[in-house]
């Protein structure tokens, strides 16, 4: 491959973009002729680096019946290539100083090692390596089940607010896969063999199919041809559409209540389903701030209502995700006061939301909300992981280099009558957007049943 | 075609089944070579007879995304092949003094026609060619996507009761695609184009998927040389696996509320999940002992207790329906008497299931529900259409000729400990079978949610 290297570096080094105006992160982006995408965030303060590789499919993109494929997959990957013993991809970036780990979420695979910048040939190679040579032996593909089945056993089946929040999602997002957990439904993951995974790999895992994205000490001069010679070696796959359904309209509302014994506390749960920055990137954008403005710490008008004012409550937070290739959710959490009951605490949240509703945010309110999220930009910037985290999320959930970009400037320009627009559209309970919210009371286990009198 | 039928009928009548004794229906079957079975229930009472045939797909087999298309489909079937024009099939028929229609469930696609019996050799003749030969040209692909669209819109967008229902199997149902309407969302309805139908009708419709279900004034004997010579001409396919993924248990329980204008009456629902015939086939007759005991009437306890004693209910009824290839359900309907509201009426009911599980059904409580199904199998076997209805429905839901013969015997046979036992299984909140149950309240509409209070 050596010989093809200058022609083709000088073809990439067309594709380099150079943003004209500062940006938050300074990155810059290249693509190889096999369409694989690259991102280098360069963070020169020490002598590391974050190489990650992203990939363009997640728990979403699974069949029916074979949820949790894209997690158990994950696993695999450390589990051996032709030329790679089971476990030494970990091992030897351990020997090298540094650490690896991996993630998936509903629309993304990630794959990451922080480490010294001149060990960063060596993770390429192995990266690109078990993008293509994977090979587990089929003692390892039986264990890693084992431990996977375990995961689930310890942080869903043990665990009654990841439980519920399981539930919860299957009510709201109904005819859509994100619909299922990211680890599977356990009668699935113990039914899929090998060949059913190999497919999975075969299908979706390929050089234009991933992002390589890197932070730290480096430069996209100084990565293309590393990138090149690694990843630009390996053939692009024709892939398959991503099959994404619509969420259906609906105006029934539900609420759930799940009783368990570990649970000492109640709490107070509400997940409405929103569009996504993929979807709508201005809206998105504002309900980040009308999330900020209603519950960005202890300053803000739920936590000094519920909490500090009327004292109903020791806790409550408002959540908002836009990053998802189709819908985003928000989720209200909150823990009443001792002798509160859920639905006298429930009744008040949404006195709380009918008042943003109906009149909206003040101009102070969303102001330290912007002020607080630059704040928080800032030292994003600051971190070797945080930035490639940040793009690789992005750029897998629709959204683009450009955006995380002018993410600050683009969150400055909101303006409250934009914050009390998206309370208006997005929380009003007679007008809900698609579908209404599922409410979710979590509850200490007891006999909600009334036993037969005789 | 004519010199091939002896030698197969020869073949075909070995395959003949003759029970030893004598069986509610006296139902025939045959299986032609080309995998097409064959049943037939002969009832001479008159000249006529009912013809169907029963295609082993339904809106269960849809690809996700896809929701809707088996009965649109049905509906295309109407819409003309190579050589009968566009709505010339039921033409046909009605010049010939019979009528016809079709129907789509969950598992199966049903075609079915009743005219004088000397016209069986037309029907045959039609049904086969559009088992193969479909061609419906452009234009009415597109109207009648209008009209199926204009279905949905009056059945069930305008209609609450059926939007609610909609939405309650949605959240019972989770990972699995009874989750989803028969007559699918509006949005997928919307999209799907002609080669993915005909990619439908090309994988599914064949003689080896179907089931030639004929009752009336005709024998088996009668029936087999005009199957051989109209359905044994075609020729069989490779049918995929039907892909039918697990709903996992679940411990949360899920309430909803729909508030709709056009609600005058507020009414309670409870959607249970149950085994089907087709898991369970005992359990299956049990709950329906069960159901027909305790509320087949206005002399069951459900009636007896809510209605007529605590006049807290104006109507109450608990309804199985075992046939399924997967999963069943059950369901509990009341409407509250004048001033009483759901939540009265809710724990009511739960008192006298708790009842029931915690005491058990009578011995005259149970056979008597036992006589009353028994009575209304003879009325069943009455009817010239109904028997074909029973027996396509129970093949094509994973039941047997035998099991639908013999109901009438293994209904007998349920003993009322097997029914005290399957309320104790089946209907205990705190041990639910698989998943709790789905409630709804479907109210008039009213401003649920307190307004601000500034």
């Amino acid at each position: 491959m050596k010989n093809k290297i200058p022609a083709l570096f000088l073809l990439l080094a067309l594709l380099i973009s150079s943003p004209a105006n500062a940006q938050t992160f300074g990155a810059q982006t290249a693509t190889l002729a096999n369409g694989m995408e690259i991102i280098v965030i360069p963070n020169h303060r020490a002598p590391v680096v974050t190489h990650m590789v992203w990939y363009k499919v997640g728990a979403a993109d699974e069949l029916p019946g074979s949820s949790g494929m894209a997690h158990y997959f994950e696993h695999l990957m450390f589990k051996g290539t032709k030329t790679i013993a089971p476990g030494a991809f970990s091992q030897t970036v351990r020997a090298l100083g540094g650490n690896d780990n991996a993630f998936t979420g509903r629309d993304f695979t990630a794959y990451f090692q922080s480490i010294a910048k001149q060990h960063l040939p060596k993770l390429m190679e192995m990266e690109a390596d078990r993008m293509v040579n994977l090979a587990v032996p089929p003692a390892h593909f039986i264990s890693e089940k084992n431990v996977v089945l375990e995961e689930r056993r310890q942080r869903t089946e043990n665990d009654p607010r990841n439980l519920f929040t399981e539930q919860m999602r299957s009510a709201l997002f109904v005819n859509h896969p994100y619909s299922r957990p990211v680890i599977g439904w356990m009668s699935e993951i113990k039914i899929y063999e090998w060949d059913d995974v190999k497919k999975f790999y075969d299908t979706w895992y390929a050089p234009n199919n991933a992002y390589l994205v890197i932070s730290g000490d480096v430069t996209l001069e100084e990565v293309l041809p590393l990138a090149e010679k690694y990843y630009g070696a390996l053939t692009p796959k024709d892939l398959p559409s991503r099959i994404r359904p619509e969420v259906p309209p609906a105006n029934g509302r539900a609420h759930m209540n799940l009783y368990h014994a570990s649970i000492k506390q109640p709490s107070f749960q509400r997940l409405y389903i929103m569009p996504s920055a993929a979807m709508n990137e201005k809206d998105a954008l504002t309900l980040q701030v009308l999330e900020e403005a209603m519950s960005g710490g202890s300053t803000t008008r739920l936590y000094q209502s519920l909490v500090v004012n009327q004292k109903k409550a020791t806790g409550i937070s408002m959540s908002y995700d836009g990053s998802a290739l189709d819908y985003a959710s928000l989720w209200i959490s909150a823990t009443p006061a001792l002798g509160v009951s859920l639905e006298e605490l429930e009744s008040l949240i949404d006195v709380e939301i009918a008042k943003a509703v109906q009149n909206g945010l003040s101009e102070t309110e969303v102001q330290d909300a912007i002020q607080r999220l630059q704040d928080a930009a800032v030292y994003a910037r600051d971190s070797v992981a945080g930035p490639a985290m940040i793009f690789g999320r992005a750029v897998t959930t629709g959204s683009t280099v450009e955006n995380v970009e002018n993410w600050t400037d683009n969150i400055a320009a909101i303006t409250t009558e934009e914050v009390s627009k998206a309370a208006q559209t997005y929380l009003n309970p007679e007008t809900p957007w698609l579908r209404p919210p599922v409410t979710g009371y979590l509850l200490p286990e007891e006999k909600p049943v009334q036993e037969a009198e005789e």
